[in-house]
């Protein structure tokens, strides 16, 4: 049968069920549906890609509490599944790979089939200095995010989650959320990894200073490659490319916290029928993040006031999300089931 | 290790990841580790009971749009395995039990494995006219549910969660929201399986009345035993029991919605210390749930807006329930992991 919204609803209607009684998850399946086109949407090899990179401004200490080689030590605890977004990935079954996007390490003798060398540089510029990352970086970043996607949906894959890693990428979310939603830098910046109250106003100063030098020097409005280049950093433009490719191949995207939403807040802005695809998983308590989701119109599925990061939110989602696919499957009908419908 | 609070917030701090950012999940297994007394705490072959009944009210049409006869078809449905609980169900491994508490229809020649036979009689009486049970239809109801509860946690769960099937028992839950919270019945009262405006209009005139013939025989404030004989039904009385049991057992109890909450009005106030076993999945779009949640300061999980009952609400929120044992089961310490904390 051809795929029509209606014709989607309708059968959701036919569930042996009261018209609308679940809620969020008939609005999901008909959302997958429509990015399908089918009335019979399905949820295959779901992953969750994790994108690791650190940001010059680690290194200075200012906006971060935990030392930049956190970013390195982690990736190697993903790399041994000792992180949580390891132990909900095993609990769903979703495939999860872990990408150097640009950490500033060397993994050497790594024999995971999970880790993927995407190597950008050992981390962006300092932006209190100067942009964060050439043009070229950009590019590249954002083709190998791209590329990472079609591997990954060659393998079967229609559902895909990003998380990052990256101490210091809570100030380059906050910085690409001010230049693209005109919201003031101190409405932008969050705890992060959980600063205290003296290094939060040492956090918004900093950020606040480097708004300043970049932001005259930008056009108006500044373009989302500009922002991108001079507050972001690799996992966040090798997000922008996968989230730019996820759609174009009718993926369902699965948006997890602050980071990955400030990349979607570029990616829509480069090409429009991104958030389309998108189904946001939480909202994070990282303090700019509900406003991010307000911008963006979203309404996440869950709000369980985390804030880790690493796709933990997206992969709590995943099984949310099937849910909604599988009783538009599973269920029986009115008719099927010789139920009586309303009177 | 001899459980204390204290010593399972110290093993949750030390895993790597930033104190506090797992959120909601590390309150959770806080709770499920108080309840099991556990640094280790662990969730076992969780468990979904559906109880189903009829009552009265239900074969008068003045509160439902589904006939009476919907109750026994979609016990049938359940058992079939094609409700939405046994999709949920299927998809996260959780063992399923129906439980006839008294549908008004005779189930013979079952041979699942699933169908637990429990009836207590053929449907409840009709409110507007007599309580809806007798004294020894409650007693029997609640010992029967007690019973079931052994049952199962005999089998290896510690986990359960409660579902509900019924034509007419939200006006049974609104009846004893209203009788044990003190708020009016009219605050109480929501659309069920979906009445229009002018039903609403007649529901809430109905139970208005039955309200006003029952409360002045009763005591003041009336005892829950009186509220759950006058206005309860089969299912509710049943589920009463075993919330009472399985908190005694020492399981944790994940509470679904509308009705299943009002039974837990009833079970708490016989025995104090169930509501500290219990998990809330979420709110209910049904109109007193939020309110009844607020009266028993509880925070659910989840907020779909869904409104369904069968404990689909509870069986989506169990994955989370699950995610919180194994967080803290599964995850590398900072030590272990070789990551620096903060500095």
């Amino acid at each position: 049968m051809p795929y029509s919204n209606t014709q989607l609803q309708y059968k959701i209607d036919h569930k042996t069920k009261p018209p609308g009684s679940l809620g969020r998850l008939e609005e999901i399946a008909l959302q997958v549906g429509a990015i399908q086109e089918s009335l019979n949407p399905r949820i295959n090899r779901p992953h969750i890609l994790v994108f690791a990179g650190d940001h010059g401004i680690a290194a200075t200490g200012l906006v971060n509490p935990y030392p930049q080689a956190v970013t390195a030590q982690m990736v190697l605890n993903f790399i041994n599944g000792g992180a949580a977004i390891n132990v909900f990935c095993r609990q769903h079954n979703i495939g999860l790979f872990i990408i150097d996007a640009g950490v500033n390490a060397k993994f050497e003798n790594i024999s995971s089939p999970q880790f993927i060398s995407s190597k950008i540089g050992f981390g962006t510029k300092n932006y209190l200095k100067e942009p964060a990352m050439s043009g070229d970086e950009v590019r590249e970043s954002m083709e190998k995010g791209k590329d990472i996607i079609a591997r990954v949906r060659a393998d079967g894959c229609n559902c895909v989650g990003f998380g990052e890693m990256g101490i210091g990428n809570t100030s380059a979310a906050a910085l690409i959320m001010s230049a693209i939603t005109g919201l003031h830098v101190e409405e932008c910046v969050g705890k992060g990894t959980g600063v205290n109250r003296e290094q939060m106003e040492q956090k918004i100063k900093t950020l606040q200073t480097v708004y300043n030098k970049h932001i005259n020097s930008m056009s108006r409005p500044p373009s989302p490659l500009e922002v991108l280049q001079t507050f972001g950093g690799f996992e966040i433009a090798m997000m922008t490319g996968a989230y730019i490719e996820a759609a174009k191949r009718k993926m369902v995207i699965v948006v997890d916290g602050f980071i990955c939403t400030a990349a979607l807040l570029i990616a829509n802005l480069m090409h429009a029928t991104v958030s389309d695809h998108c189904i946001f998983a939480h909202t994070s308590e990282e303090k700019g993040h509900e406003k991010m989701l307000h911008y963006l119109n979203a309404r996440p599925l869950l709000n369980l006031q985390m804030r880790l990061g690493e796709g933990t939110g997206a992969a709590l989602a995943i099984p949310l999300i099937q849910s909604a696919v599988k009783f538009v499957e599973e269920m029986a009908s009115f008719e099927a089931a010789g139920v009586s419908n309303r009177e």
